[in-house]
């Protein structure tokens, strides 16, 4: 392995790339991910349209190919799931503080629209318990539904618009990425937090009681229950009326369904999207994030034109729909012909459904949703994300829907900004007999050189982490200093590894500087090893490469010793002669 | 470098280290990466009570080592700085809408404080320009000091108290790492703003206007110098007086000094702490950022009770401290007692320091502030770090100063996290002849191998970026398969490189798996290489190795590239014996 300094790998000076490719390249990984018209690339002009229709209306890629095998199965998952809508609609419109009535129809538009645009086979369209009761929290928080019903409701199909315009939105501009930061964890206890909220709420029903707080907190609800002590609601024929005349703007009240509208939006965009995500990958399939932002997106939407609330994928039903083998979006298409034909002629009859029975219907329902065994996973696993769950869950159980979700949010980002603020650094030795150079921490039997300290930074060196860098490399020469003088071999090369570093901005490269001054002031000299493209790039833009010297860069650790230790040789060669002369 | 499967480097598979010790390590890196107490580490308990006294109050550790040849250039710095903090003095307070003698008493107490806590040599203390503004323009949004003075200045005092709490908080929960996150080019974009904003409103001064707008941006300024038409201040003499009776805490003005107080802390810490640090990167000399932001927070908590306003280390006054040679903080003490001289007998000869003259002097001053090399520089390296100076130069110019810099913080914060949600991958390739592995868009003359898609990793995985790394590598084989297929060669392996990565949540955790899952429906195996110890130990704490099998970690590429051979020739060989036996 070890090679003379004549034959070193060399380091590619190429000319950076130009602004325009670095912003292609950029947006390109930013925004298109995962490349969506790879497949029409090098088709011709003709079928690039046909295919370009396809890739946004997936109906028109599936619906050609149906068949009537296909249809036994679609049929059959479709009848499974209309008998489940027809109990949830009514419960979570509940939930939602509106008609029953509302919850069934919600269960007839959206699935044709997303039967349309949707590019999950197993989703299967509905309402849910926690943006039912998020929307019915923030909502009350403006008007109060028993004293004004028609105002209320407007307000919900509002926030359901709201929900619909952000979703196609943030579908249309590709910003899949804000759902990504609601992690796993979040939802966990963001989920178990919203079942023990319902639960209490659904006291009311099993109690019997009618004046109830509209706050959803654990202390409200016990201390309303303590407070107070039958009613059933009449469902009329027919299928959903037009509810554009019913959107309301008025400045007065626009904030409530803004804010319902919003976080709703964000919640059951990644309630969806991880439900159709974890089934698809069952099956090996893929679905598009963003092209099923633009589906659930359009589907509320439209569905705040007729009359529905806030839909997208619910757990249960697509579990369902799953277990009930569906096979295409097609089964959402029967669920909806199953509610239209309710609506029409049975509707009446779930009049006299029980509000007893429809709580306990809910609650078990709910309680499956909290989660013990994730977060007992999460706290054997990682701290921290256990954290994140657990102020989800207290945030929801105790302050407020929306507080709680921001508080663990917020909590995920400064994990994720302290990872970038304390880039990982470990020094690397030579593991005996291998010629590998890796963590001394990792492996004990890696031992370091004498006269040299080589170190492995990760992550991007920029504004918010740079003095931790600068610090923390002071630091490790320092710590080495301290142990080798008493051995007597002092350090006079710092090498860097850089391979982890994908990008530098031009604080990070001021410190690489700053870095460099510090340590030459010691009487060390700065080797960079294996810097990545983005990086090589930055020095030579910035001409912090002429400073650093191009002989100071080396592709391989084994070429930076070897390197140095010829230059030392050399110059110990150059002494002697230099005191034999003398 | 070949080596044959039975010689293979082995992976350490010791048990992970124990919660406790993680989360000590992860805290002191986290709030402690300097390691402050490094030095008393191994003394004795008396000598570590000495040397602890030292370390929180630096005057301990400078002033008995202090002689009379250190002192003559500290006297010649104090002198000159004094010279320059009375005109500063005065002007900044007028920026501040204050009476000019409160900005001869801010470089009087302050400066005290900071000579007996501050670790810097060669910061100079004063009010700054930017800080004064900000300040005035958040204030006068409740109270207008034209109207209520009395109220005016004591809610400037609150503020100033409000921050130098914070700063004392963040130094002492060694948060500095809040701090890191105002970079470079928000400062330079926000002191070009504001010089801007400064510039304008001396025009009132140059041009003799009284009446005058209380907003900053520039519509507004140029507005009123169109719409309206002199005055010189009354200077008392005498010392600091008493301003606790002052301080407050009326619920009705509140808001006001505490959002004024924590953004100037902010700003003021990052201009103070930065220029502390340039100057002493040029002596080759580290200052405590932590211990800093405890000084300066000390220094205006103290303001505050006697008439002081906002101080920090000025630019201009730091430049000149450190050219006229001063060697340890006793300049300070020197401006200090100058300045006490000053306030005792000389105050009301500056009386008549016409305010044409005082505009002309803030105008030059502030024009130095715009730094047009910098931002030139910027654009031509960086174009994102360009815009985040921009933001925080329009954001201030054209609208406000807490939402210039709001802007600017927000950009930077964005970048940030798209930096961790978009983590860069690369494809390696052997370069020829040299048995090393490197990207192949960097090195063109690096080949793939048949068989095999090797994947670099970098960047920590996690609940925002997991998404994206999964459909980043399916369609790194997608890509990878189009063009192999019309050679005839299959990827059978995908192997990762995770050196990069320095660590992995839960979420992340579920990626690797349900990117094997995925890639294993293709018929192709996932082979995970050099893993670093903390995205080992969360592998082995979830039990995710057991699925991934210890088979399919390897150390090196070579290794996993020569055991994936080993295997494929394995089963070739049990396949033709298959074939012979039948």
């Amino acid at each position: 392995m070890t090679s003379s300094p004549q034959s070193l790998h060399r380091v590619n000076y190429a000319a950076p790339r130009s602004f325009g490719t670095l912003l292609k390249a950029n947006l390109k990984e930013t925004l298109f991910p995962d490349d969506p018209f790879h497949e029409i690339k090098n088709e011709p002009i003709s079928r690039r349209f046909l295919k370009g229709a396809q890739y946004f209306v997936p109906i028109f890629e599936w619906l050609p190919k149906y068949n009537f095998k296909l249809l036994k199965y679609d049929l059959l998952a479709g009848i499974t799931i209309a008998s489940l809508a027809i109990p949830q609609g009514i419960s979570y419109a509940k939930l939602a503080n509106i008609p029953p009535i509302i919850g069934l129809y919600s269960s007839f538009v959206p699935p044709l629209i997303y039967a349309v645009f949707g590019s999950s086979k197993h989703l299967a369209v509905g309402t849910v318990a926690a943006c039912s009761l998020l929307i019915a929290a923030i909502i009350e928080g403006k008007v109060n539904a028993s004293d004004n019903m028609p105002l209320y409701l407007s307000l919900v199909f509002t926030a359901t618009l709201f929900s619909g315009l952000v979703q196609t939105a943030l579908g249309l501009l590709r910003l899949g990425i804000l759902v990504d930061f609601l992690s796993h964890s979040t939802i966990t206890g963001f989920m178990g937090g919203t079942a023990i909220i319902i639960c209490l709420q659904q006291l009311k029903g099993m109690l019997g009681l009618k004046h109830f707080t509209t706050h959803t907190d654990v202390v409200s609800v016990l201390r309303a229950i303590f407070h107070n002590r039958k009613e059933v609601g009449h469902l009329s024929k027919g299928i959903n009326p037009s509810s554009i005349h019913l959107l309301n703007f008025d400045p007065k009240y626009i904030s409530a369904p803004i804010k319902a509208g919003v976080i709703a939006a964000m919640i059951s965009l990644a309630e969806g999207i991880a439900i159709g995500r974890s089934f698809a990958i069952i099956r090996n399939e893929q679905i598009d994030g963003n092209k099923e932002m633009i589906a659930i997106g359009l589907m509320n939407i439209f569905g705040s034109f007729t009359s529905c609330y806030l839909t997208t994928g619910p757990f249960s039903k697509t579990a369902v729909n799953f277990n009930a083998g569906c096979k295409t979006a097609m089964s959402n298409v029967v669920m909806s012909i199953c509610m239209m034909l309710t609506l029409l002629f049975l509707a009446p009859l779930f009049s006299y459904t029980p509000l007893v029975s429809l709580s306990a219907i809910i609650m078990s329902a709910m309680l499956g949703l909290i989660d013990y065994d994730k977060a007992y996973h999460l706290f054997k696993t990682d701290k921290f994300d256990f954290c994140i769950c657990m102020a989800a869950f207290f945030g929801v159980s105790f302050i407020s829907m929306d507080i709680g979700l921001m508080l663990s949010v917020g909590l995920a980002l400064i994990r994720a900004l302290l990872y970038i603020a304390r880039p990982a650094t470990c020094k690397l030795g030579l593991i005996s007999e291998t010629g590998l150079y890796r963590d001394v921490e990792q492996y004990p039997d890696a031992n370091g050189i004498a006269g040299f300290l080589i170190l492995k930074l990760g992550s991007p060196i920029y504004f918010a982490n740079c003095n931790y860098v600068r610090e923390r490399i002071l630091r490790w020469i320092r710590d080495e200093r301290s142990h080798t003088i008493s051995k007597g071999n002092e350090i006079e090369f710092l090498l860097l590894e850089l391979g982890g570093i994908t990008s530098i901005d031009i604080t990070g490269v001021e410190t690489l500087l700053e870095i460099r001054r510090c340590v030459q002031a010691k009487g060390i000299k700065m080797i960079l090893v294996n810097p990545r493209l983005g990086v090589l790039e930055k020095l030579m833009v910035t001409e912090s490469i002429d400073t650093i010297t191009k002989e100071s860069v080396f592709l391989t650790i084994e070429d930076a010793i070897d390197a140095c230790r010829f230059s030392l040789k050399c110059s110990d060669h150059i002494k002697t002669e230099n005191l034999a002369i003398v």
